[in-house]
């Protein structure tokens, strides 16, 4: 591998060890730890979940790389908080929606070359982009990543015993 | 810059993102609120902080930056869970620590070449290296990157009205 198949590899693989994450505690957790709060008054790890599932959706447009699979979810995991709007599927069928928004999205991440992860994300023009190089798709690649890294430390916070984790 | 450049610039920007909403969370906390369990029986946001600061100065050897900066925080900070130790500096001199770490630090990233982020880390040998390349410098920024965002959603809990946050 060239130094820039490199570095775009070891991204990917960031994002998919967040991921993994994410899904071990999705399995971890059961059907009555998601529906509880992570702190008083704040999401349920089962929100959560539904909202990572539904921003991951998001990145096809935003990338250039498909159609969504689920705008469905948007009404209750992004546009409204939590506990507001009837969850609108099972738990172990937003459980089966987030696993298929991120194994295609993760497809369609593998075929991207490196120069193709500087081309900029659909949400900054032409103009602003060539002032501003950073706001390409490997920059929302990440800062996904992040988010979804920063939700993990609070779906955590529903499993017993997560002190120090 | 060149696609090399490019690429590993995104990564050094997303460190920096996520230092900063550290940072901005850390001066958004009054010292009560850093003092105040982020869930009941959880870890509070000072030790987060400390925690962070000591996981991030233990970057210095393992990434063969140069010395560490704090290592009297370990025994708070890293060593036992919270609660269990006093703290051993006030929150302000914590939160001046963890600026110092992070700065150094970030100055030392800044003068690493593409090729460098991708030599190995100092906790995996010559020749586990040659069969994993994916073992990089840049994979431990990455891997720090994830799990301050991660603290950082569980800090955030710590303010008030951050649902869906």
């Amino acid at each position: 591998m060239t130094t820039e198949e490199l570095l775009a590899r070891s991204v990917l693989n960031s994002w998919k060890l967040v991921i993994g994450r994410v899904d071990q505690l999705a399995a971890s957790l059961s059907d009555e730890q998601l529906q509880q709060e992570v702190a008083p008054g704040r999401n349920r790890p089962i929100y959560l979940i539904g909202h990572l599932t539904v921003t991951h959706d998001l990145l096809f447009p935003l990338l250039r790389l498909g159609e969504r699979l689920h705008p469905e979810l948007d009404n209750a995991y992004l546009t409204n908080p939590d506990q507001t709007v009837p969850d609108p599927i099972s738990s172990s069928a937003l459980k089966k929606a987030w696993n298929e928004v991120n194994a295609k999205l993760t497809a369609a991440f593998e075929s991207l070359t490196p120069a193709q992860w500087l081309e900029r994300h659909n949400a900054v023009s032409e103009e602003d982009f060539a002032k501003e190089p950073l706001r390409n798709r490997l920059a929302v690649l990440m800062s996904r990543t992040n988010h979804a890294s920063s939700h993990a430390g609070q779906i955590l916070l529903a499993l017993p015993s997560a002190r120090n984790s």
